[in-house]
């Protein structure tokens, strides 16, 4: 095996960060147990829900049936995207939002990670900052930055809820600050890992302030209405003149094809657009034309609201009965409110131990979940609370979200009886 | 429209290069004289061949017919590619050409165009060079990199057959240097846009004195053999421990579905895989569902030889004929051997005007090219060759060529009659 010089671009981008450095544990900790009853609530992979197996497939039977067959497939593409696609988006969006988009206004990426390398370096980079205003966020943000000092993660306000073991973050607005250096700021909303819904004030807040110097605000809405409307508190987009509204068709279940939309200014998705052109020439055709059907019909919006959602949320109301059914309500555990997405977060004040140490302790257990540390990237200050706090999949079936969760909380029970009086006193 | 700030990555990247500028003067053109009898010879699309799209559409057919279809789209993928194709790129090529090749040698991109570009910057970058070792190259190479100056072209060495009207570009191996501060190599064989296809001798030096240094050399086969089969002449693929072998499936059919194959050296591989995770998950997988079916079958390689390679292979000799026919054997112009590839090259030497005046000339006349100037990316000296030549793609149907050649071929009878003295004493 050759050793070739990498150059400073390659140190950083071959180096595998958040949850996929922690990806290769958990995949070898299910082979070498393979055949125990190891649950895992780690996983990010979407549940294939049998009637959104069947758009896709109906819409590539459509595909096949069609003369188009051979345009999608057998050719290249404009690197602004399918233009089916775009028509479709556009129209969606102007009807439901009411809105005045026209086609300029949408550009679609090989994927919503993609969108967000290309913006983020488009933006930032040696002496421009990637600012994400409210950490925790996607932990992918962090392998995005060729110049990883670019990136800036802006610790956030606790709203706790402590008689009902609930917490919300929120942006801290006195440590939010835009300068000439800031190139973007990106934010998921609903956010993964949390599940966290900023509020449509807190969002025209932070875009107002970036627009002051015409700033791109990124709205990462990979789980947001109107696809795959993952939120389980209402809630819409918002739309200003330098917000890119980001949407990712993984989350309704078209994760295998890497079909990514940014709805925003011209101007600013001019630029992105140049760099995917260069960097990849176009996203791939057979994805993006099955979304145009999907959306066109309204079957997508339809299926993501009758099926998508109530699956997922459901799914959280049994995670978080099985908490207060296993936790002391003396313990100070506190579940962030679960407002969307397919994770659930759980902070555990005065943790006597480490999120890496009870991510062992829960293996030993027989349950995988994600240790959350790995969802601060950019956060340059040290904070305790990053290391109180794991990431649970709502993507098991209720039988093992049940079980696995059975086993957390006697951990958890165990492991937090051994706190310290200074941290009690803290 | 807003008007954000570019970052230097932003600055370089959002910027179209090559072909990609001169697309937007022929886009321009063809529609504001749509009606007009305008042949486009300048199409890099390739032709959609009946029996490729049926293959294509019978591997959609038993996708859908399968039981994996939802475990294809319906999934998130693993960074390295679609395992089954994966297994079915290393059965193929241990047995085609003797390897001992393992998973662990193949990595899935989506498309070859983000493979150089993770590759160009994973080895490249601030003080390490990109270097294509003969020039002219790929338009596309000039676009691939965050640190422009780091791409350095090498001017080759010309083999000229006077009487014949041909010529041959050979590297010029008492100018190519690798030093402590190249990344890697890269080049086209055959080669986009001339049709040149480096001997296995001259590609095995390349690779030696790369060797020395433990640097990748990147071979971009998007038009060798095994598929697409686009060699007129014939040609292996070479295999050495810094080589990476790239595949393109574009011109097999499947340039919609972005899916590009390396096949090398794991700890090169590794790299790229690295850079490719962090900025954009992985490769779309339907396409590399379709190939897995259409490579493991066989049927793949056998209608890129059967099909393919004769279609084009055809239309060169059209088109070389057309030339001979309409052009003055007294007149100085040389077609590039046409070895393979989906264009041809030709040079006029003692152009008494610029190959962008030529371009110009010959859209009035109603045929569009390419100007040859564009395909230099990273020649650092003047010179006056790269201002002489044109690409003449093969894409447009039989008659549609005879037509434009005709055409053609008076412009340059005409514009060539005005040499200077001085020129053709030189």
């Amino acid at each position: 095996m050759l050793n070739p010089q990498l150059s400073d671009f390659g140190a950083t981008m071959s180096r595998l960060t958040g949850v996929r450095a922690i990806m290769k544990d958990i995949v070898e900790t299910l082979q070498a147990r393979a055949g125990e009853d190891l649950i895992n609530l780690s996983a990010g992979n979407p549940v294939i829900l049998p009637e959104v197996e069947q758009l896709w497939r109906d819409c590539t039977r459509d595909l096949l049936a069609s003369p188009h067959y051979g345009e999608v497939v057998c050719r290249y593409g404009a690197s602004q995207g399918y233009q089916p696609l775009i028509e479709a988006v556009v129209a969606d969006f102007n009807q439901r939002y009411d809105l005045h988009l026209t086609p300029r206004n949408v550009l679609i990426t090989p994927g919503s990670q993609s969108l967000y390398f290309f913006a983020a370096n488009a933006f930032g980079g040696t002496g421009r900052e990637i600012v994400l205003p409210l950490s925790p966020d996607y932990t992918g943000y962090g392998g995005i930055c060729l110049v990883p000092e670019s990136l800036r993660a802006v610790r956030p306000a606790l709203e706790v809820d402590e008689a009902g073991h609930e917490f919300k973050y929120r942006p801290d607005f006195d440590q939010l600050e835009f300068g000439a250096e800031t190139g973007c700021v990106i934010f998921s909303r609903p956010c993964n890992p949390t599940g966290n819904v900023l509020s449509e004030g807190e969002v025209r807040r932070i875009a107002a302030l970036a627009a002051l110097r015409e700033i791109p605000v990124l709205v990462d809405a990979a789980y947001a209405a109107p696809y795959p409307a993952l939120n389980f508190t209402p809630m819409n987009p918002v739309f200003a003149p330098n917000i890119v509204h980001c949407i990712s068709l993984s989350k309704a279940g078209l994760p295998g094809e890497r079909v990514g939309i940014a709805i925003g200014d011209e101007g600013i998705l001019r630029a992105i657009e140049g760099f995917l052109t260069n960097a990849c020439i176009h996203a791939s055709r057979y994805g993006q034309a099955l979304a145009a059907q999907a959306i066109a019909s309204g079957a997508l919006a339809h299926l993501s609201e009758t099926v998508i959602r109530p699956h997922y949320q459901h799914k959280f109301t049994v995670l978080a009965q099985g908490l207060r059914a296993g936790l002391s309500l003396d313990l100070p555990w506190f579940l962030h409110r679960g407002e969307g997405g397919v994770f659930a977060w759980l902070w555990l004040r005065d943790l006597p131990i480490s999120d890496w140490e009870l991510y062992q302790e829960l293996k030993q257990a027989g349950v995988i979940v994600v240790p959350g540390h790995t969802f601060f990237p950019g956060l340059r200050q040290e904070w305790s609370h990053a290391r109180q706090c794991v990431r649970i999949s709502l993507t098991a079936s209720v039988h093992d979200i049940e079980r696995g969760v059975q086993r957390l909380t006697q951990v958890v029970q165990r492991v937090m009886a051994y706190r310290t009086v200074s941290s009690l006193a803290s």
